[in-house]
């Protein structure tokens, strides 16, 4: 077959990730005023299901932004120039907390873990301890450029042990790997719409404690669009309203995804995610290739895969996708060309992995590898027959 | 016929405006990764196609966020604590200036005019002799709470004059109202997606000038998100990059609607604007009612009309909603329950203006009036007919 631009696309990247077509559909429907009786049902709405994903009592602020505003928010609404904090990072998403750290000139204690480690929450427990009167704790829940999950309810404790608030970036982890906000004690929780929330980028969110808004409110200059008192006080009015235009045609996306997600159930959405990383490492290591990171079973959002030896990690995500159509990504930064990133948090299941590996396993062999053809397939299909998966209608 | 939530709905605010289909259909299309080589044409074609409309060489900055993100972007890259600036309003989104100038401590002077008036340069002279040391003055093309348009090429020459830059609030002036911002010598013009460029809400723009863009980088601290200098020197890489995932669907809109914007070619955009804005006065005056602010020929975005003595200002927009599908826009804030205010900025034409007024007729008189039914569509109809109006196939 020659090149085609009609070959068909799987697009496997943590962000943006594919949109169900119900959700493409609804935000296709003519454009609703914000202030409109057909939008403020679907605005309510979206604003108590999204509680329920990050299982939390708390106002979920919605931004018009990318999930990096979102994290700014936590950033100026907590933090003014010289205030002590703790900054944790173990990749690349832990780096924007630093690079926020420093646009905002924070005088912060950087807690900085190898790439594909988890962070321990002893070291932000000494970290803490050397920084007497750090007031936030920023840290990540799934760290999308390794794979990696942290363990934030633990962190969470220690911060809490110091007095500390703790913020978490949970931009690809929401709804992808189990999140109980009020539980863990968790103050703040961030995220974004583009990656397991299914819908397309351009929206925002923070999950803020009533402790952290009245922290912010204490010292009101210093923003204005990321203000989060701003914001709840218009989601806290009867009817919820905005202060700012929302994008209302995401919205009107967002709540059929967020009814897909609490149809589905939070714990099986969870279960289905870590299936599907479960499946992926078992067909990567059935051809004896390395998980990146950790090997662990919590790792349910990305798949991160050393790349064989002998084969050029920068032309297999490139193969792959002008070949096959099936777009992976690569490492980022110090990981470039070092590893693969099979992602799957969102709208995916069993024959996403299948065919991904299918054509990870040609395009290797394609560059000089030599995998048996369907091995990782098979492994994978194991997993899937092992767990009694059931596809419904 | 009774109420029925399939009644045909038209949406005449300024903001969200309606989308054309082919608009709404490009946005349905399976979700791209932002730096797929299917993707990276559309937002280079965008980035290009923005300068067009802006009529610049200019970068234009887009980001992620409602029309008052982009406005912030202004006011964080270019104003820090302290420092002296000018502040025009006469309008609710003069006073957004206000309150973002507030926000970040900036020491300004305000030039706070009648709502329904022009600013008057004069006015701006004096403000800019009594406040030595300001760099920037702030203001509104389109108050879209009046429906007025500003002289803002007079406003940039005197700011000129004084060695301030200027910036244009064009949110919902861009691309219906005449605007070109190198000619005008705008150093920074924002805007958005959700008004005259026929896209939903979630976008924001900020067109810089070099010279603004300089300023901005003497320092760099207080602002990440929106920080101009980052997203320029993304915007600028071969090929061009986004810092932050970009909203795709929303930009695969973008270049569809800009694509009609330049097919149309923008003189041609703007007569369209003007006609619709003249056939709207022609038909409110035709019943003896006024025209709210100014009437003018170059309010091609917003036509702002005072309620009739008698008929209670609030109930009108709610009726022609409720009972006709039509939603116009009441007042804000001072203006409640005194004006209505019909938008014709973005996807609109000549039947857009009949239907709405031919509502309006209808629910003025059911609440109290005594119009001719009729007559003010009789008057725009001459209006279209009289211009020569022919749509294309």
């Amino acid at each position: 077959m020659t090149n085609s631009p009609y070959i068909k696309q799987y697009l496997m990247t943590a962000g943006p990730t594919p949109v169900p077509p119900k959700v493409s559909q609804v935000m296709a429907e003519p454009i609703l005023y914000h202030r409109a009786p057909a939008f403020v049902p679907v605005y309510a709405r979206v604003l108590d299901r999204l509680k329920t994903v990050f299982d939390t009592s708390n106002d979920v602020l919605c931004f018009a932004s990318s999930g990096s505003g979102a994290m700014e928010s936590a950033m100026v609404n907590l933090v003014h120039p010289g205030d002590k904090i703790v900054v944790t990072s173990a990749g690349k998403f832990g780096e924007r907390w630093k690079e926020l750290a420093d646009a905002y000139e924070a005088d912060y204690t950087y807690v900085d873990v190898e790439w594909g480690t988890q962070i321990d929450p002893a070291e932000v427990d000494r970290a803490l301890s050397d920084t007497p009167g750090a007031g936030v704790v920023f840290t990540t829940l799934s760290e999308t450029s390794t794979g990696v999950i942290h363990d934030v309810a633990a962190i969470a404790e220690i911060a809490h042990k110091h007095g500390a608030l703790i913020v978490v970036d949970a931009v690809s982890g929401l709804g992808a790997a189990e999140l109980h906000q009020d539980a863990w004690g968790l103050d703040v929780v961030v995220s974004g719409s583009q990656k397991a929330l299914m819908c397309p980028p351009g929206m925002g969110f923070a999950s803020v404690s009533q402790a952290a808004l009245d922290k912010a409110a204490e010292r009101p200059a210093g923003r204005y669009y990321f203000d989060w008192n701003k914001t709840a006080k218009g989601q806290r009015k009867d009817p919820p309203s905005s202060p700012f235009t929302p994008p209302v045609s995401l919205f009107m996306g967002l709540d059929v995804a967020l009814d897909m997600i609490v149809t589905e159930a939070l714990p099986v959405v969870y279960d289905r995610h870590r299936l599907l990383g479960r499946a992926t490492r078992a067909a990567v290591k059935a051809h004896g290739m390395e998980i990146f990171g950790l090997d662990d079973e919590a790792a349910s959002v990305v798949t991160a895969v050393s790349v064989p030896e002998g084969v050029d990690g920068a032309a297999v995500p490139k193969l792959m996708r002008d070949k096959y159509g099936i777009t992976i990504a690569g490492g980022q930064s110090q990981l470039k060309g070092k590893i693969l990133r099979i992602a799957h948090c969102g709208y995916f299941g069993p024959f996403d992995i299948i065919t991904t590996i299918a054509g990870l396993e040609m395009a290797i062999n394609e560059l000089g590898g030599s995998l048996e053809l369907g091995a990782g397939v098979a492994a994978a299909q194991r997993v899937f027959a092992d767990a009694g998966v059931t596809v419904g209608a």
